[in-house]
């Protein structure tokens, strides 16, 4: 029902982060929240909340605030969260076991099938269940098994070849943690998490900090 | 010198995605690059760059382009790359680990002194060189090792109350990894890695791409 409705790009980016909060609240068993409880909650305004949560719909009332289970649910399916999804990660180093051993990826439709690597020492173990396979099994398992998304934590010089590898065998996705910007043809969707990067924006927000001139605090990171 | 100018918080958003073009370009010995080659590297338009790169002065000649040693050395300047920085990580885990792996952090300046952990399986072990301590040492560490920084990769339901601690200590700065908002008092710096997060984004933009509205096309997450 939602997506008959135009929504800013700007509350979709905000969206994960409501739904984060609405699944802190269900798991203390709270059914209904008012947008000044949740607006001290996340350090927005409650005026923020109300405009971003009434593009789903009248489950906001007065008097009543908003039904916790309804408004994730709702905000879910926006996500694509009701939806299940077929992962592998490409590296079985210490960044793919860490991703591999997130349950929580799986109780959001994330089902995590295999994991690749080329170093003999770990192809053949397995994580929570799940197989450590050589990289010649790749194609087979991506084409077998119905693959979306490829998350890939294996070294730059590797990761484009891999990624365009991928693609052509119909993945959708690439969750991209290789220090590299994937150059990718079609409408695959590239999701970028560069450490290095993040590590970065933290020393200059020290730096600015400790500065006089006040520059952080017109600095918004989001 | 490039402390005295004002430069834009979009334009700083920027430079670690810069920085680390440049970086690949110095590897492979380039010395110079011109706006419309970078541009074609970085899939951004070279008036983009020009207007970027001029608020670090005036190294960009018309007919040279730029030296890439130079505005390498002084982006890092700016993101706080030219001191040193004495990091923890708190969550000895497969992330943790994963983080004590990253050797080019440690060229960036960042020096990872040690990991500290609840689990008697993993104390007393040591990563390239880093212990693993117990938690019951980590207030005397902190304040005898001059730590900056601390990279939280531990349950939610503990972060919050160690990050505290680590800031009543003299921790200027968290790199949070857990999937929770921390809230601390003073001019503490706190830079979010909120995995599940990416990976909902990932999710929204596969269903974005396969809608027939095109909404995807509309969206900037960056």
């Amino acid at each position: 029902m939602c997506e008959e409705k135009q929504i800013s790009a700007a509350v979709i980016r905000r969206l994960p982060r409501y739904y984060r909060y609405l699944g802190d609240l269900l798991e203390k068993d709270v059914v209904r929240i008012s947008s000044r409880e949740l607006s001290e909650k996340m350090k927005v305004t409650a005026s923020q909340i109300r405009q971003d949560l009434n593009n789903f719909g009248g489950f906001g009332q007065q008097g009543y605030g908003y039904n916790v289970s309804y408004l994730y649910s709702e905000i879910g399916k926006i996500l694509g969260l009701d939806k299940s999804y077929n992962v592998i990660i490409i590296g079985a180093g210490h960044l793919g076991q860490a991703i591999a051993n997130y349950t929580d990826f799986e109780k959001r439709g994330f089902k995590f099938r295999a994991l690749f690597d080329i170093d003999p020492k770990v192809i053949g173990t397995s994580i929570r269940g799940m197989d450590v396979l050589p990289m010649s099994q790749l194609e087979s398992f991506v084409k077998e098994n119905n693959i979306n998304i490829a998350a890939l934590t294996l070294p730059k010089s590797k990761a484009g070849a891999v990624a365009s590898d991928l693609v052509s065998w119909g993945v959708k996705a690439i969750w991209n943690f290789a220090p590299t910007d994937l150059n990718l043809s079609g409408d695959v969707v590239v999701e970028n998490v560069h450490l290095a990067e993040s590590l970065m924006r933290l020393s200059y927000n020290m730096n600015a900090a400790e500065s006089k001139d006040g520059r952080k605090g017109n600095i918004s990171w989001s």
